[in-house]
């Protein structure tokens, strides 16, 4: 039994399935991609992922992509340590929260966080070169999401990303109203999956939108996060983020 | 235990998860929502799913909503007759056409459905009935969507929904070289997901891409669709379209 695990910094999609890896106690050969080197879209790299994506995981050759998927992998392959509840309709509910994280709110977040800190990279690429690491990009929607970064997304494009956002962080404080966990009184792939995407940074990242007065109970349940033994060890992974884009991001990883 | 099914005609979200339900001989009760009457936004149909959108699967009082993860639900507790593959690879490779298919098709087939269709719908109501009607939808994504159809989408908007459902279309294709349907050699919920929402009208839909010639393999793997029991059952389920609607969208359902 070999697991390899295909990833870049300890934060949004690396870390979702980072984080079940750890809280499994499972043992994995961590195999750091340079997105500041486009490794990514590299050809040893796109053989392996012929969509030009972190992270993967290779568990005896099998290729595993996307993060929902490899977390519901895991599930079915090391049931111990269970993130998704065993009873079905618990485990409809998480899928209920990776199905709405997945689609109304990793984009949004994603948005700014491009915006922000991967048009710094973008335009730091000179004409020509730029157009040339864009032709290696496989997925068509990705070298678009290059190209608005480069120049920029536009204001309404991120104000409907902010008012997703704002939606999402009302909707989760809503639910821990109700439970303790996202999906109910267990800790889940739903909250990992959050979390990695916006819980972990977005008071950081909208400092306007007041998370911690706006939503206590999801300010609470951070905390918790941060205090699971998986998260702990997946964050404390290194960083390699260039200091230069950390900084003009406040942080927003 | 008792099955019961809110949906509306058998077609897209409300056929996506009639077939499993057929295809492993599950007795259900069917109960209708009229979408013409717009009673997915009604009080009674609220207190049930209060996102207001169907299908809905009740089962024993449990409420499971959004057809993916109604069908992994299936899955979950009716095992016999799977159509979700028992080995962990395979059930990885089904969810990975899932949410390829509900993030990057479902939406812009749907949308020229709504610009066809609803919209036809939504501009025969008149303003103020029209404005009362929105104010009872729960999700400001609907909301919006049907204003959308009102005053009709973008030529951009349209434009790059049709590029998508192309490169669907297109991928759809390179992998039936590959293996027999979708996911593998076996039918599975990913060849029940993209027939609901694209394969069994994109034909039809966009005549101008010349699907049959386009996708030789994708029009033979529809007839095996069309084939299955469980598909010809659910296909059988009345359809209440108003004709006006149906003729108008040259059959774009």
């Amino acid at each position: 039994m070999a697991l390899k695990y295909y990833h870049a910094e300890p934060a949004a999609n690396s870390l979702k399935s980072m984080i079940p890896l750890f809280e499994k106690g499972l043992e994995f050969e961590s195999v750091y991609v340079d997105l500041h080197k486009f490794e990514q879209h590299s050809e040893w790299f796109i053989a392996i992922n012929p969509e030009g994506q972190v992270p993967v995981l290779d568990h005896d050759g099998a290729i595993i992509t996307h993060t929902t998927v490899i977390n519901e992998y895991l599930e079915d392959v090391f049931p111990d340590v269970p993130l998704r509840p065993r009873d079905p309709v618990g485990a409809a509910r998480m899928r209920y929260w990776n199905k709405f994280i997945d689609e109304h709110v990793m984009n949004h977040v994603s948005m700014h966080g491009w915006h922000r800190m991967v048009g710094v990279l973008a335009r730091g690429i000179e004409s020509g070169e730029f157009e040339a690491l864009m032709e290696r990009i496989p997925l068509p929607d990705q070298r678009k999401k290059w190209a608005d970064a480069r120049s920029g997304f536009s204001e309404e494009q991120l104000a409907h990303a902010t008012a997703k956002v704002e939606y999402a962080i009302d909707k989760v404080e809503g639910a821990l109203g109700e439970s303790e966990w996202l999906a109910g009184d267990n800790y889940t792939l739903a909250d990992i999956n959050f979390f990695s995407h916006c819980g972990m940074f977005v008071d950081r990242m909208f400092p306007e939108m007041e998370v911690t007065t706006r939503a206590p109970r999801m300010t609470a349940w951070k905390e918790r996060m941060l205090a699971r033994p998986g998260v702990k060890e997946a964050l404390a992974m290194p960083d390699h983020t260039n200091p230069a884009l950390r900084t003009f991001t406040g942080e927003a990883r």
